[in-house]
């Protein structure tokens, strides 16, 4: 096994959030499940962009988000993802560089515009989002650098594009020059609506090709069509080495073998706004595993990780991150 | 004269802001005067944009930020301003359509880019302003609307137009057109290096054709040629309707006639960035204009909308300037 070249590479959607802050009847009148992520297509987007009042825009992408959470933590990232040349393209990539994430995929010429999501943020903090994947979903086989891949410590992988079978195809060449080069790869379930889409498939990878699980409570549930956590935990156990399993405000369960670690979420002086809580849990969990700490000290990272960005609008907070990093004690 | 159809219609820059917290070397490595606003090509943009961190999107333009906020505040509004049909011009129309601002004037689908201007807030949350003006200083006579200048009881000029030729004949016709319909004219001084760029034409404007006058200290000082506060007071006494003269964390001067009412700035429990504090104080103020108060509750309603603004990032706080004009007492 070579050197590592970056500590985790991502593979995942180039996405710009559109932020509004939304009372519930917006999202019955738009037909979105609350807390979920509903694929609309551009005139779809279009429709409930409409209906929201101002907003606030911010890069996105869920396994964006981790890895640029990486990048300000201090590790060595990349990014593989799709945009087009436009103006949410250019925000895309300004800000993913902007923590230190080498990411060297051209901007797409032809084709649909640059991911966005319509993040709709109530008044309890939930958010609600609807995303057009746009030129994002195209990302194929051929844009996986192999090189990248096989020179990164961690692969990462984000659920959403599961939707996408181009990017699912992208997501097993990755996988595959990951493990041939000996690397660990890191799957996020991302949304249990998803999982549902896509169960065979998530169970088929799950098993076979996935060393460190990301999931909360109901992905996990779905995953394994049971109602019973402790019995998705058992299955969960025997099928991947590591599974992070979020609970919400009762922390997360971090499972390896015979392992079961409850770590305790932080308190929370202000919940703001609970987008990106999953994406900076395994962030901050990913960091802990780069620098090799105890998974103990992986899961108090991705709790750390998670209450920061729920105290702030959007799902990047390279700045609240780092001062948070910089005082926490692991001891 | 006709009856009213807007409470205040605006003329002036349709601009996306985009944010970045900064260190002061920042400022001086891009040669940028602190605290001030320095315009910008598409090339200098870009180059400073690369040399920031994370960035957040809103929509901004000094002009919109005031209408925007008449808008939220109950006020009949409209706005004149320019954008191309781009992602940018998108989030601009859709943010002051938002507020309930009437907004009609179709998307240039040639020449520049919309407009965009690169925010940079300091630790001491003072901002600094990089503006690309885009399409958005194409803005000319012919744009203007007629029927939509002469229904509305007050008519709102940015000052930062004023170096573009174009946009300075957009607003003389503006301006009487208002005049033959018996309006009142409203103009902001924007920028203390702006004034000094023009001083002449601002001089000639001010005396000539406006009713209502918005400065901060140092932009009157310009204006005036003058170091003496009282004296730049008694200058502008002879030449406008009212003034209002806001002093940062000392408040504001109203001025008229003989008049001098001294208002106090509210308290800040935590000061964020005080992006948009002279657009947002303007709000206010011609909120209770519009509404028929006395000048000293013009003045209060000013101070209160500024205060708002400078306790979160960026210049659009509908929701925040709604919550606090709900529960204040005017008395």
């Amino acid at each position: 096994m070579s050197n590592v070249t970056h500590d985790v590479i991502g593979v995942g959607a180039a996405i710009v959030d559109i932020i509004a802050r939304v009372d519930d009847a917006v999202l019955d009148e738009q037909g979105l499940s609350k807390g979920a992520m509903t694929l609309v297509d551009e005139a779809g987007s279009a429709a409930i962009y409409d209906a929201l009042g101002e907003t606030t825009e911010r890069s996105g992408g869920s396994g964006a988000n981790t890895i640029a959470a990486l990048g300000a933590l201090g590790r060595s990232t990349a990014f593989i993802g799709k945009r087009r040349d436009d103006e949410f393209g250019d925000i895309f990539a300004h800000d993913i560089r902007a923590t230190g994430t080498a990411f060297d995929v051209p901007a797409a010429t032809t084709g649909e515009a640059t991911a966005r999501c319509l993040v709709m943020v109530t008044p309890d903090a939930e958010r609600t989002m609807a995303t057009y994947l746009g030129v994002s979903g195209d990302l194929g086989p051929d844009d996986i650098n192999a090189d990248a891949v096989s020179g990164a410590g961690i692969l990462y992988l984000e659920g959403y594009l599961w939707d996408k079978p181009d990017a699912k195809d992208a997501f097993r060449r990755a996988s595959e020059i990951a493990h041939g080069a000996g690397r660990k790869v890191a799957l996020s379930l991302s949304d249990a609506f998803c999982v549902d889409r896509h169960r065979e498939s998530f169970r088929e990878i799950v098993a076979g090709e996935i060393d460190i699980l990301f999931a909360n409570e109901s992905e996990l549930l779905s995953l394994y069509e049971t109602e019973d956590f402790d019995a998705a935990i058992e299955a969960v156990a025997k099928e991947v080495a590591i599974a992070a399993v979020t609970r919400g405000p009762d922390g997360a369960v971090i499972v390896s073998g015979d392992e079961r670690i409850a770590v305790p979420a932080q308190p929370v002086a202000a919940l703001v706004d609970t987008t990106g809580a999953g994406d900076l849990f395994a962030a901050g969990f990913l960091n802990g595993i780069a620098t090799g700490q105890p998974l103990a000290t992986c899961g108090a990272m991705g709790c750390a990780a998670a209450n920061v960005v729920i105290q702030i609008l959007g799902a990047r907070c390279t700045d609240a991150l780092k001062a948070k990093f910089a005082i926490e004690d692991w001891g």
